[in-house]
């Protein structure tokens, strides 16, 4: 018997594929699944007829495939909300009559240390139905709001739970070097090596870690502070990703880009310099403008020096209970465009091949590429430009994650 | 044999009742529907007996409900979209090549003129489905990219279809001086007595208007010429409303306060002589956050003279192919609060109570009171706050219009 094959015909393709100019179109296209993943992706008019035998076939009527979307960086997995504290900032309360309330990250951390596993499987899923409603095939999830050992694996054991219970890939990035716990406060060094890296260990001794992630920044981690870290995740072969120049500058993209990162985030601060260094590097710049937004920050990452040099640029949601509430990355594609200025293929290919770039999943995700698992979306649209233009409409006719 | 009644009972209510204060909050709540109106709305304990016999009983579960939300400013119906437009402005054109192209609102005329009202209709339905889905109960659409006797009629019968196809409340506002048409360029006079106020009319005598708006700005309709249009208004007894200040200062908050408005929308400009007519005449400030963001303007409406002088505000998205692709009320509020700085407490009247009022429909809708319509939402949240504070994300458990 021939192996299950699938053509989706009648179909046009945002292809997004590097060897085509732009969103790599194909008009009058079909999209062949062999074993879910992508056998064909072309002009109809040249499929292969050995891949016309014994085949499914799927009428698209006309509608725009493009490659599933990916969600690259996430804090998905949490517990509660902090929607007191966005009241009580639109009130007037202070960052310090919000903190001496019990809010900011440590309320977070609070209530993620209280959960159980299944509390944060329960929680998250919501959120993780939301995005999937959008189209999402893939996306990363982080810990960091547990900050011992034991609630930093709960967390990432919690989001490998969400893999098997949604059709989705998860990949997961180990943020032990998220913040500071009280009981830490002005110890950084102490809490990376009491805590942090022996989390680390024990997270990829049970093959909870994908990546590893720190927040280099003055009310953070300092660089030589994340070095710490980034030298234990190259010791154990994991590639590092970093929260960096968000509200200063100090050189987290070069810091980020000299270790090989996969990607550097945020980047509001960042100079030439730093962007020159993540060119070199290969390094992905994923930019966050739902936290951009949602902390009415006016100081815009450096697109122009991006493009200059050829950085490539993804879009995430950030979703996070603190700064970025979001759950819709189409809005994310919203906002980089309106409010950083990325044109629609920049957006498009932002929460798509970049973003699978920047999770170091790029020979298996981000573009119809043969090979590839087959991963995509089916819109009803009459151009891609709308999924970047509207705002809060789904136009999602069919999502399909490895072949279904 | 007694009348349909139905409990929701274990309920938390926002109810918005002026006469509670802030979202007029009751904990261990009942809400009585009988015969489509609402008949009792307060704490169950309070629940007269009469009540209780004969009653449908409904567990909320410890839900909150609110008012249905109200989106009372929407060019929901039209033809096509303009995303073609957006991405020529994000790829670097300007607003002469896009007109050259034939971009701008003549676009959005030239297809709702070559649109039949079936075409309309069908065409609005998603993004009405859209709308409902996050608990909008009443819609005000309006007229305005017809530009022609027959086509602004085109454009309300379609709203008035709506309204029998789907379990809401729509109200129909008639824009016939929105914009003036190529072949009446520099002729607005000529246009509004040609077009402007025989399309009033004929549209009136058809029942088809609820209230009558005009676009007053330096691109549009001067204040004398606007006059026109409201005196005609007048004279049918329609109530009248007026995008005013959104761009520059005209005075059109306090010419549309001189006609007794029901509101003045944008309001940018809006300045403090404007704000003390619009509180005077009971005009409430109509906020379209939305526009503002996607057009990046900087100039925010003035929100702390519309509190100092006691002006009431309410927020809507405006939807509208140019300016507000925008079909999510929840993120207006979200928008409402992060860009003009409202309360939570502000965006949720400004999505019910004040709406309602911007309406004329105040005694009818818009707070969960006794002898209203029952319009409400039943939402999965643990605080009010949390609609206002999420992006992207849609806690509607159930939205009941009319009781069922
Ligand atoms: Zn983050
Ligand atoms: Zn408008």
């Amino acid at each position: 018997m021939a192996t299950a094959v699938r053509i989706w015909t009648n179909a046009r393709l945002a292809t997004l594929d590097p060897k085509r100019p732009g969103l790599g179109i194909v008009e009058e296209a079909a999209l062949v699944v062999r074993d879910g993943c992508i056998a064909y992706a072309g002009p109809a008019a040249d499929l292969p007829t050995t891949l016309l035998t014994s085949s499914d076939l799927f009428d698209c009527e006309g509608r725009w495939i493009t490659p599933g979307l990916i969600d690259c960086h996430t804090h998905l997995v949490h517990a509660g909300n902090r929607a007191n504290e966005f009241e009580m900032r639109l009130a007037g309360a202070s960052y310090d009559e919000i903190a001496r309330a019990g809010g900011g990250i440590v309320s977070s951390v609070r209530q993620v240390r209280a959960a159980s596993e299944d509390d944060l499987v329960q929680e998250t899923l919501p959120r993780l139905d939301a995005l999937l409603a959008e189209g999402v095939t893939t996306i990363e999830i982080k810990s960091g709001y547990g900050l011992t050992v034991d609630d930093e694996l709960k967390m990432l054991r919690a989001a490998r739970r969400l893999a098997a219970l949604r059709r989705v890939s998860i990949t997961t990035t180990y943020l032990g070097a998220h913040a500071t716990p009280a009981d830490y406060r002005g110890r950084n060094r102490d809490f990376i090596h009491d805590v942090v890296i022996p989390g680390l260990r024990a997270a990829h001794a049970e093959g909870l870690i994908d990546a590893v992630d720190g927040f280099c920044e003055g009310i953070a981690f300092s660089p030589d502070e994340i070095r710490l870290v980034f030298d234990a995740a190259r010791a154990l072969g994991l590639p590092v990703k970093l929260h960096a120049d968000q509200l200063s500058n100090l050189s987290g993209a070069a810091l980020a880009a000299s270790y090989g990162a996969l990607s550097a985030d945020h980047l509001e601060y960042t100079d030439e310099q730093g962007t020159i260094a993540m060119a070199k590097a290969g390094t992905v710049a994923v930019l966050l403008p739902g936290a951009f937004y949602f902390l009415r920050e006016t100081r815009k990452p450096p697109v122009d020096l991006f493009r200059k040099h050829g950085v490539p640029v993804a879009l995430a949601t950030d979703n996070n209970p603190g700064t970025s509430p979001l759950t819709s990355l189409l809005l994310a594609m919203n906002m980089g465009a309106t409010l950083f200025g990325l044109t629609v293929t920049e957006c498009l290919a932002a929460v798509t091949r970049e973003a699978a770039r920047a999770l170091g999943r790029i020979e298996d995700a981000g573009t119809l590429e043969v090979g590839k698992s087959a991963d995509f979306c089916l819109w009803d649209i009459g151009e891609p430009a709308e999924l970047v233009y509207r705002m809060g409409f789904n136009p999602l006719h069919r999502r399909v994650w490895r072949g279904e």
